[in-house]
């Protein structure tokens, strides 16, 4: 894990597999490929969810909807958090409809069935006479929860790999950024009429900046991108930022730094996907962090979140707008080429088509998927 | 029948079969299942579409959709009213939009073929030349329709078990409320994302009442239901009103008695389920009815009427309102909750959970229908 | 061909084919068959897409979705227009969004793949170094394209019949209506909620034209029509304008003649459906064009275009609204007509009816469309 420290950064068109081309129609627009992927994918894999900051307290919790599952996520009354399907096991009614808040215990409106912070039933109206019938058989469902530097992933296997042994090759490699303090300011979700893959090969190029960024193009070039990370399930690297010294719409930082940032990586932004729903873009004084969410086989909820240090709040130099607004542009204009793909790549006429040099990140994210998929 | 006259109530908790639990997933969110229930339920039972009084003359009609079909139902010159599909024997066009008016004639819009009240073809221009054409064999295609109670039930199969002898077991118990000679002051219709049996679950225990009506339960108990008919298609006894003189908003009775109400009776509410579209709550002084038009899966449509004495119309004293508002409020909390259910049922995490002793007649109602369907 | 000239036109009563019935229900509700159709009809066939007066100049285009498939239609610099399927050969992107407008060069807006107006890919930047990789083999999607009477006609096929052959059978048939030189002075889209057939079947009686629309029936009588084609994938002949001289909202003609119009022609609209997406309506003064384009079984996209001599634009005694008007209203009381058809037709009580002798036509089609259909 040390050689994290000092990556070895390979230009992006080093790791160019001649002859690669993109997936296959079916993989964009098949309901069957859809449905083999919640299963052996958003089922099995740890999803990240949220960031510990959106449970300050105890009995915080928010709701988050996970291939197709509405679950609850709480911190418990010894600040432990939970994950539990937001199911109560008296008639199966859906329990919270919040999308935030803070419980005192959860308790089903329908039926009064009450449930503690940990998922224990502690009560159930006029079961007490039931022959047979015991509150210990009755706790919530819980689903596999587990943090990573402050990010809340879950998982809906049963006996999943623990998340320690998955990311372990990351270990030490974003300390810099001090990823557990941060909080968001600002969160936007998109409702993009787009596969989900087409995201990440969007943002696992700068192919496209020239004429999908010119406001992108002029801070940072688009051929400059230099990978540590280029084959498996966590890609990625840096690109330097050649004018101004973060992305934002002023060009200048807009907040303290997150962390204790090294001088070299002033000038820097670094990108990674994290298989299979998160994209972490880290500057020197923010964090922006996308979750994607399938909906369909053409549709996707991306969540995103702009992370700052907990200190640049309240001084007057912050101006998170400065950086919020220089994305939310950004990722608009990347939505609507990822719709324009999805939109032809239905065609009877697409053909899988040839990778660019440029494009060898998109292209190893391919491979993953389909070693992933077990295909 | 007689017996009806003084029914044996039983206490909701009497007839409790320990061990009973809730349907299974399919059930609540499978499409076959939904096929299965329109072809071996709505296209065989005897469905209510509406009442008498809706057809106060000859060659009034109103519309209704069942089972996916839209249906006729006109009165015709001598009085009887008859049910017919809303399709033309020429070219197949639905021949009439309004959801209620008054014919002279069922004339169909596109091409002028004309049909008596009782569905008889009498004109279809420039067909009296083509060999072999004869107008009796083109008369509109009829549905099965009878009366009870002055309720229209209608019936799609081919020569249903005649509508008395299903009702049979009901004979007599509804006289005291004057069912025939009412009139429906008001008509709301309701686009619910719930199974329709989560709407017969729900109508069937008052479990719910304390958490989901909190003004329902201030004047009738939760736990002082008592049922007489606790078995079979037809279920339900009364609740007593313990505070003021019915279930409206200021607590007073809002128009005259709707018949001849016993005296022991004037502080009860009768809740009868009618399998399979049927909801009938009796008050002393009006009649509210529910007809379930089940869509999907996860949709039904729910059509509200409440029925007052024809002579409490035109009295100082009756305000419908009272009675209307009371109703239209606790029925949208009871939708609330049973879309809940639909939506946490669909979880991979529901299991069949299991019913307390207040919810006897729902489970009684399970088994009605898991017979019907023939499972 | 020659005898198109002195066609000879039967009252459309001589045609009747006694036994005659509509289709069964399954051609109007079916997904299975929409699809067949999609395949085997509007994948085959020569199908009407717009008219070389849409495309003046050279880069002109136009997108137009046929079968599902977006498509762009453009003129290049040597003047011949052409069809190419809207998928960059790179990903698959769409690349024109626009319904019209005019390019220099067709380019992808993801990564700046460059295609000459015939096609040819001329820029793919940073591919040069790619082994084995040919600009060549990567020239767009092509679909076949030809011309008939100014009318552009696309093919998805390959190597389906030419076009010539098709149409020989209407070989100078139309010459006097001047229809290449004709432009189009508005254009409205209509969305009908019906079957495409049953938009055919309308279009080629006028036995609802006494209920449907009492203004046209004023101006030319229902039962006069007299056609000339009677039999297979050109149907139609011409109905008398009996007062009046024109179909518009005053009687009278709105614009200069279309072409050098016979003079027992000046008070006849002539109808002609060419299967399997167009419909010809030619007045006098006036060319309506109808495009059907399916969406599904139960949806239909209906383009409608009314052309005038271009000489008559700048003329002061140039009215078109008289005319659109009067097909406007009349359209939408056909549209209307034909989605309470698609609803009825959808019902099980539906069975094909009997076409009475003035729906020789619709029978005819109907054996063409099945002929095509393969069954």
């Amino acid at each position: 894990m040390e050689t994290k420290a000092t990556p070895a950064f390979r230009k992006t068109t080093e790791t160019f597999t001649p002859g690669a081309r993109t997936l296959a129609q079916p993989y964009f627009v098949s309901t069957d490929v859809f449905v083999q992927e919640q299963e052996r994918i958003f089922c099995t894999q740890w999803l990240c969810a949220g960031h510990q900051s959106q449970l300050a307290k105890s009995g915080d919790f928010f709701t988050q909807e996970v291939a197709g599952e509405s679950l609850i996520i709480v911190r418990d009354r010894r600040g432990t958090i939970h994950g539990f399907y937001n199911v109560c096991r008296h008639r199966g009614t859906r329990m919270c409809e919040e999308q935030h808040g803070h419980f005192q215990a959860i308790q089903c409106p329908y039926h009064a069935w009450t449930y503690s912070l940990d998922g224990q039933l502690i009560g159930a109206p006029d079961m007490d006479t039931v022959e047979g019938f015991d509150k210990a058989n009755h706790s919530l469902h819980a689903v596999g929860l587990a943090l990573w530097e402050g990010f809340i992933f879950v998982n809906l296997a049963k006996g999943p790999t623990p998340l320690e042994s998955v990311f372990a090759p990351l270990a030490g490699k974003f300390t810099h950024w001090n990823l557990p303090r941060l909080r968001s300011v600002k969160r936007v979700d998109y409702d993009v009429r787009a596969n989900w893959k087409l995201i990440f090969q969007n943002y696992s190029e700068c192919y496209h900046c020239p004429l999908v960024h010119p406001t992108l193009s002029k801070l940072t070039p688009y051929d400059a991108a230099e990978n540590d990370l280029f084959e498996g399930p966590f890609l990625g690297g840096f690109m330097p930022i050649t004018k101004g010294s973060s992305l934002t719409m002023s060009g200048n930082a807009c907040a303290l730094p997150v962390g204790d940032i090294k001088a070299e990586d002033h000038h820097r932004v670094f990108y990674y996907s994290i298989f299979p729903n998160l994209l972490l873009s880290l500057h020197p004084d923010y964090v922006m962090v996308h979750q994607l969410w399938p909906r369909s086989s053409d549709r996707t909820l991306i969540r995103c979140d702009w992370f700052f240090h907990p200190d640049a709040f309240d001084r007057p130099d912050f101006r998170p707008d400065d950086a919020i607004e220089f994305w939310d542009t950004t990722n608009k204009q990347d939505w609507r080429v990822c719709e324009l793909s999805q939109q032809g790549i239905a065609s009877r006429a697409y053909q899988p088509g040839p990778y660019s040099p440029r494009e060898s990140i998109p292209a190893a994210w391919d491979r993953e998927y389909l070693r992933v998929l077990g295909e």
